[in-house]
């Protein structure tokens, strides 16, 4: 469902790196052609692109290396350029602004040592300020499926670079939408992460307690790739958060998805919009995810406080002495939003403050009722032509869905969700934001990649990432008897956020014994040093966080030890004390508990 | 070494339930008594005390309950008069902004649920700005020890009355300091418990996302009750945290604590406090606690920004419609601080926040040295008439180690310690401040207990009321092998903040083995129908939240399963799957793991 230029070679990661190991392309290759087609800018994507020999040195340090051992091996990036790349200028849009960084941000270091290639200086909206594109003394950058739209911004060209197909994927930032609309108007995936989870550390602050770094990409396991790679606390940076575990992974089918009621939605006259929004929800329906209308109106007051608030003079305070002395040198329509702080006081910003926390409470207990909230990422898209007549207020209109993320500590994902075939705007991209509470990130992904239909083997590999980032720790949990799914105790598993990964059998080690207990009848699985047999089970991944109160729950005779699975891999799982198996009868010939229960259930059904 | 007028009768929630249970006093009686003794007021403690008739209202609301059922039955307590109290005049000291509300204060409420009885309003800095109590119209609140020094403030009479044994505790508030330094001024305990866990529903704003709600008691074991009813959400309170686990608790002789260098210590000339702050630094070594001499300059730093930054404008904020109107019906001190916040733009206060995070940030390392934070509560005491004369530059003095606190979301405890016998000040009270991270407050009232040498039956009913709370869940574990006290795994207990809570053995149910693992040798119990022994072992306390992780260590073939103890209960533990037994040496007879390794160790502990 990823609508990008189909003219454009694969550059996703996992096609790249296939390449790579086929011989059939080489870094050094790859960044000549990329040269090439930066080189020749129609859009105003670029600020600065990397000549092939500015590439070449990335390049160069790959020698020797492979994608096994970096996950980014080989893959061009581009980068915001209010974002630092050591040795070339970062302007933030504004030429009087710039400085030429001697260290790269930091997700940039991180990024590059894990192998990615920085391919250019992306545009931006001036101080990232802006979610249309048109706010750049660099050219108005112009949409990269559709030249007479806007691209979105303010993270404008790093969209339209991997939308080229330039890049694989790239940087932008996000404090009120910008990493999210211009994600939807080129058909790509724009991830706004946790706050702070990825450093801010070398980026031009636009609201510095809101600022995030955001990733544009093609596939949910591409940008799962790209964000355990750019997540990480660095010492440098006051307002590092570490990863913490978040609300747990699970199928579109077991979620809860809240939607704005039908009068809280705006589509600003874009019918085919409205109409694909509307697919979107019946796609999730199909999914068997389950629909929930919600107040959006505590959403929407948050969203308005950003710009109809103080929140203007953290932009200022970002800049301050620079706006101060060359006020002039920057964008008229900039130049006014943040020349605005000058209307508030310190005593607007703690009364502001204090209506974000009311607000915050008033939106919270709508998370006990979803799990996730699904929304237009935008409600229309316009021509620059229309951009340029109204900069303010369509502006404005581009943010009825953004604004309030940042303000409120949620982690969302844009995802591509159709395309105009009549309305306003024929041939453009229409998409959706998902939002859940803070680190629901990996959640996140996990539903683009079942909504998207990526592979299973794609959307493993995603997932296996996100354990290696410790985004959420789990650990697997072999069941044999009523904890299995459809059992009396399955809810002990279920209510811990654990999640079923396989349906298998032990190795040939074991035997399995009907236990006396009360009130709920449960087996005991014996490991036995010869004439065992393989025994039925579940595996279930369970956060580390919740294993602690679910062994807690376990009675004697059974406890939690290791056990041996069919192919020889172990896992934590349940066993049994050898006392109780005086007067047990052993069920081990039905190979299983269930297949048990079935063989010896009453015929009718009753008692 | 509570220091309290010990002229005063005990009226200790221990003391008081105990005599109530013995028939010896009826909280009818005891109101009449507090009655005839606020009525006379030489301190200027009360701006409203209740009469015997309004206070007999909430007795009889007792009819039928004891204390038995109620944890603050029958107990007397005084509310700071920026408190809400249902039918009570609340001033916040300013006498033109009082207003009677018709609901109490939502911590009010729920320690009248508990059985508590409010005894009356007390005296206060106006609007909670201040550190000294003089800033008042109702009269300069005296010290309750001495009458010619301050009292502390700004929770000024609700210290007094507690130490006149007129309350048996006390609510204050606290946003830089006002429910600390009053405590150390009349040597009673002051807990400043982690931020919004105890409701601020109800509580006239000073700033209001750093206001707490106080405790004064003479007690760790009272704090620990009354924290125990105060904390909770409330839903009308968009501020309200639930209480989290925090670092856990654990005898002073396990914990590192932080002390500023000398340098970065204040006494404003007072040797004596000086030379009292030495001894409680020698107290706490000599009680096991390992001394970690810090930095004190990034939490002095912090401390200044609180009055030399915006922060007076969120105290603006708080009484924005009210002081426009009426700022000549305001202190004239007090005016003098809040008008300053006409001198910050909203700019001046997002670059403060950045500021404070900066600083948060270098705070934080701090928190990996040492587990709590030790320093004087205050350097100095003054006397009434010095405070007159220099009412800023004096208060401040009182603010030196307690600015910070509010701003980098920490709990703090100031307890007693000492009393001068000398310098310019004898006879007054000292005492220190205990500071941890966010919801350490159970780790430090268990510290105060220690310290303050409340016998073991008291320590432990606290201990047990704030399990009950759920401050942090925790379940024990036996271990009988490589887990020991002193044996190779141990650390896996003590990395966990697990704490040893008995050595015993188990029931005479049991045999153990020496199994054939490696690297570390561990022994096998193994539950029989007949045939055991008592096996030696001990129980740790963990917390659940780490458990899991804990289980995830543990390989075939042991597993955590159900232990009996030699008492007949149960504790999960260490047991072994049977299939492990065949070779394995049966060592029941020695009686333990421990005892087993003694007596097959090489003699001279070669090899």
């Amino acid at each position: 469902m990823t609508i990008v230029d189909r003219t454009s070679p694969d550059v996703s990661i996992t096609a790249l790196h296939a390449r790579y190991r086929a011989g059939s392309l080489t870094p050094a290759a790859l960044v000549e052609s990329i040269a090439a087609r930066t080189a020749e800018d129609p859009h105003h994507a670029w600020i600065r692109p990397l000549s092939a020999d500015e590439m070449l040195v990335y390049v160069s340090a790959l020698d020797g290396k492979s994608p096994d051992e970096l996950p980014l091996f080989g893959v061009p990036f581009a980068i915001k350029d209010n974002i630092d790349l050591a040795g070339i200028p970062t302007t933030a849009g504004c030429p009087a602004f710039a400085y030429t960084p001697q260290r790269s941000a930091a997700v940039v270091e991180r990024l590059i040592a894990a192998g990615a290639i920085p391919v250019g200086k992306a545009n931006l909206d001036q101080f990232a300020t802006g979610l249309n594109g048109t706010r750049s003394p660099y050219g108005a950058c112009r949409n990269g499926l559709d030249p007479a739209y806007v691209s979105g911004g303010s993270s404008s060209g790093s969209a339209v670079a991997v939308a080229l197909g330039v890049a694989s994927f790239s940087l932008g930032t996000d404090t009120a939408g910008s990493g999210r609309v211009p994600a939807m108007f080129h058909g790509l995936l724009g991830v706004k992460p946790t706050r702070s989870t990825v450093s801010t550390r070398g980026v031009v602050p636009a609201c510095k307690s809101l600022d995030c770094v955001t990733v544009f990409a093609t596939s949910a396991a591409d940008a799962q790739t790209v964000l355990g790679v750019a997540q990480g606390v660095d010492a440098d940076d006051p307002y590092a958060r570490a990863v913490e575990a978040g609300p747990a992974s699970r199928p579109i089918a077991d979620l809860r998805f809240g939607v704005p009621r039908k009068s809280q939605l705006a589509f600003f006259g874009n019918d085919a919009f409205a109409g694909l929004f509307d697919e979107a929800i019946v796609r999730i329906a199909a999914l068997g995810g389950k629909i929930v209308e919600i107040d959006f109106e505590p959403f929407l007051a948050t969203a308005r406080l950003l710009y109809g608030g103080p929140w203007v003079a953290e932009r200022h305070a970002g800049i301050r002495a620079f706006f101060d002395a060359h006020a002039d040198a920057v964008h008229p329509v900039v130049r006014g939003i943040i020349g605005g702080a000058a209307h508030y006081s310190a005593t607007d910003a703690f009364e502001a403050f204090d209506r974000l926390q009311t607000l915050r409470a008033a939106t919270e207990p709508v998370w006990n009722e979803i799990d996730v909230l699904v929304m237009p990422t935008a409600g229309t898209i316009y021509t620059i032509e229309q951009m340029l007549d109204q900069p303010v207020e369509y502006n404005s209109n581009l943010g009825y869905y953004t604004n309030f993320v940042n303000l409120l500590d949620l982690a969302a994902l844009a995802i591509p969700a159709g395309v105009a075939s009549g309305g306003p705007t024929p041939g453009m991209p229409f998409g959706v934001t998902l939002v859940a509470p803070a680190f629901g990130d990996p959640l996140l992904l996990a539903i683009a990649s079942e909504w998207l239909g990526e592979d299973a083997a794609t959307t493993g590999s995603a997932t296996a990432t996100t354990r290696a980032t410790g985004a959420e720790p789990t650990l697997k949990v072999a069941v044999v008897g009523a904890h299995l799914s459809g059992q009396p105790l399955n809810s002990q598993l279920t209510e811990r956020g654990a999640r079923l990964v396989s349906t298998t059998t032990t190795s040939t080690a074991y035997r399995l014994y009907a236990l006396d207990t009360r009130p709920v009848a449960k087996p005991g699985l014996i490991r036995v040093p010869s004439g065992g047999a393989p025994i039925a089970l579940e595996v279930w991944d369970m956060p580390v966080a919740q294993f602690g109160s679910f062994v807690e729950l376990i009675g004697s005779p059974l406890g939690i030890g290791t056990v041996e699975l069919a192919d020889g891999s172990f896992a934590k799982g349940f066993v049994c004390e050898s006392f109780a198996l005086s007067g047990a009868r052993d069920i081990t010939e039905h190979g299983g508990w269930r297949a048990y229960l079935d063989a010896t259930a009453p015929i009718d059904g009753g008692v």
